[in-house]
């Protein structure tokens, strides 16, 4: 921790075109950031991709459409080479919209906000119609035991812990209701579940997510309910255990499609053969624009190679942009990049990638040895001045963690995760909840971290 | 800077009362902030006052409203003492809205989004109509001379400068149109000043702000343009130096009238009358909710006042906590608690303001001798962890900056400073804008600070 010298970014004020070999880090610091900081190229992408082609799940239209988008736009901004890596994806459709309806005789009849849980079956066409369950966790489902569960509705109501100042903990350590709640109901006879949206806010929006069965036990329909509804469902149970819920979805899993992931590449001058590789997700859950989630990691990648382009930057190693496909379904983008790095034999030295979010950066996370974590330490000085203060061991994004088994540094710039799960995987996610300058400081952010690396190694 | 142990919050989970002297001070800091994150008392309070009460210009029945209000949820906070300190304040009053209109030749008639600078005069009845002359500064000024600015109207279209990290100081790079401006184009012969708002954003929000007139030069009226109508007003003069400005306003300074601070207690057991003061100002402009300035402040402080008594600290020094007056136009509410400290030889052992927002806390700002920074960097691991790593030596709040000439150490939280300008002064600044975590941080913030003053002194 040191004293912030603002005065330090007056120097900010002239940007000047630079090569790699004749300018201080600090100065080559204070230009990335002024240069991101002027433009407004990332705001403007961000609302045409995600105001253009909302609703981007794999196996849609949406999402081919801002595939071509993002092939077009790296093209312009000047990408040595713009190729696709051919791949499939699962072909999940919701199909017409949910109903949740309770039916109490104490409080009469409610519409409640609910939608399918990604990969989920959907009901039989007359929906399912049961008394409902409150459960908190796994554990006390076998508690209440078969013989009051069979037959019902399993509502998983716990909440995110709004105690963790990182939300992503909190998210955490909910999300097992919504990813293995449907299965480990079944177990119990179950007909259905429904799942308190993973949010720390309390609102109307249902927060999807991916769930995945377990094939020991039977199929049933799962569902997200929103916060609001669930704070409303779990008080009328209080008072009328005898209420039940009306459920109906018409989601259905098709046949498997063809799909891409999109790779840039700016050729290193001495290693074009050595990779960095910094990418988001194309794709978002079929509600939402998905502006934080990853409209912003899309354009942080982007607005990497346009930094890069604009000041004149020529990496040593080769610069690679990646537009991963599919990373909410089943992260088939992901497995196809490794499976070419491996057939390729590609050497990556660093991966990088943008998926918590375009708000505030405040650190960097490392999945990678206390030799790569040191020598980042070196360079936070570099980063302090612009907020970046939290540099951890910890996390990295789900697309390039494939790569980390063949040993490649990892390393995600940190967001301030206050706002996230406000917006995430739910219609609320739109592009007014990016903030122009907050977007433009995660580019700069990871355009400079992989500068240093290309300079230095690591 | 350290290694962030986000599992050092798993701790958080259980919330217990606890005196000051059986804790440690890891412990307590865990609690407060566990406290205040599942607690929606802030912003469900914050809702109460921007929504009842907006446009709380001092002077204003709002303002005066808002002032019962916070002095009757001070009280049933359980503060010990609430008390008035009687002040008298200015009137300004905006009148009917203003109009701008753009009469080009080539471009055609076109309405512009204009407001009255605060403390302006009006226009006459029947409004201005003349050219424009554009300007960066008041160099500028100079340049053109009189002889091509007499009897036109100078438009000041500095923008801030997006370059800087921390938006203060861009803010402060270009104010200086708004607040001397008008005397400044007088100067030359000028018959009003139109100024770019300021804002980093590119929005239709005419964003105000105080003014003073220069006693030696005839007082002439002065607007704010918002940010779109600025770069349309430049770009028509670029291809249309004719055009003409028409501009009228209503405004007008009536007799002072009586107005007030609120200042509630929590006695101190050890030395009660020795005070901490913390405070944030209840006035806002009238053309805003005043949200973030300074909705979020009188929140922060308030909700200090409850942690201590929803966790049973009990403070060794009185704990004061103030609801200042007329922060925006001529800080009567500040000078009043200075002559009242004086005049009662009160000790004042530190004194905080939250006047910067409700955005996420990053950092603390310390306006103090090196002796008082230093003991501040001996607890900068408490907040670590809650992503305050930014201790530094600088600016504090205008409400509390009289107490410096006392020797009083001053003390702000400083909150990322990225969207804050987008809301600043305009009527942009809603109750929507303010996430309840982001805010629920600060409060917390405060109250660990103060507990640690209270604990340690200084």
């Amino acid at each position: 921790m040191k004293k912030i010298i603002l005065i330090a970014l007056i120097f900010a004020s002239s940007i000047c075109t630079f090569s790699q070999t004749n300018i201080s880090d600090s100065a080559m610091a204070v230009s990335i950031f002024s240069k991101a900081l002027s433009d407004d190229w990332a705001i403007q992408n961000l609302e045409k991709l995600v105001t253009k082609y909302p609703y981007r799940l794999c196996g849609t239209k949406a999402v081919s459409d801002a595939v071509d988008w993002s092939e077009k736009t790296l093209k312009e901004l000047g990408a040595d080479t713009v190729f696709r890596q051919n791949l499939k994806v699962l072909h999940w459709e919701r199909g017409e919209k949910e109903t949740g309806i309770i039916n109490s005789k104490t409080f009469g009849k409610e519409k409640v906000n609910v939608c399918a849980i990604g990969g989920s079956i959907g009901t039989e066409v007359k929906g399912v119609n049961a008394q409902v369950v409150e459960v908190q966790d796994f554990d006390e489902l076998n508690k209440i035991g078969k013989e009051n569960i069979k037959g019902k509705i399993v509502f998983f109501n716990r909440a995110m812990d709004s105690k963790f100042y990182n939300t992503f903990p909190a998210y955490g350590g909910a999300v097992n209701q919504r990813s293995r709640g449907a299965s480990e109901a079944a177990k119990y006879g179950a007909i259905a579940v429904i799942v308190r949206s993973l949010t720390l806010s309390t609102d109307k929006f249902p927060h999807t997510g991916i769930m995945r069965y377990d094939t020991n036990y039977i199929k049933i329909p799962a569902f997200c309910i929103s916060t609001f509804h669930a704070n409303q469902l779990s008080k009328q149970l209080t008072q009328d255990n005898n209420l039940t819920l009306f459920l109906k979805s018409n989601c259905k899993m098709l046949s498997e499609k063809n799909s891409y992931n999109v790779v840039a590449e700016i050729k290193g001058t001495d290693y074009p053969n050595e990779y960095i590789t910094m990418g988001g997700h194309i794709d978002s859950w079929d509600i939402t624009s998905g502006a934080h989630d990853d409209g912003s990691g899309i354009i942080h990648s982007m607005e990497v190679l346009k930094l890069f382009k604009d000041l004149g930057i020529k990496p040593k190693h080769t610069i690679r942009i990646v537009m991963f496909m599919d990373e909410e379904m089943d992260q088939r983008g992901a497995k196809k990049y490794l499976e070419i790095a491996i057939k390729n034999n590609e050497k990556h030295i660093a991966a990088l990638e943008s998926d918590a979010g375009g708000a505030t950066p405040m650190g960097i996370s490392i999945n990678a040895s206390d030799t790569v974590y040191n020598k980042l330490l070196e360079w936070s000085y570099l980063f302090e001045i612009y907020g970046i203060t939290q540099i951890i061991k910890g996390y990295s994004g789900v697309d390039i963690s494939p790569l980390k088994s063949r040993g490649v540094p990892l390393f995600d710039i940190i967001p301030d995760s206050q706002r996230y799960f406000d917006y995430h995987h739910s219609a609320n996610d739109t592009f007014d909840k990016v903030n122009n300058r907050e977007l433009q400081l995660g580019s700069a952010s990871y355009a400079l971290l992989i500068y240093l690396i290309d300079k230095y190694g690591l």
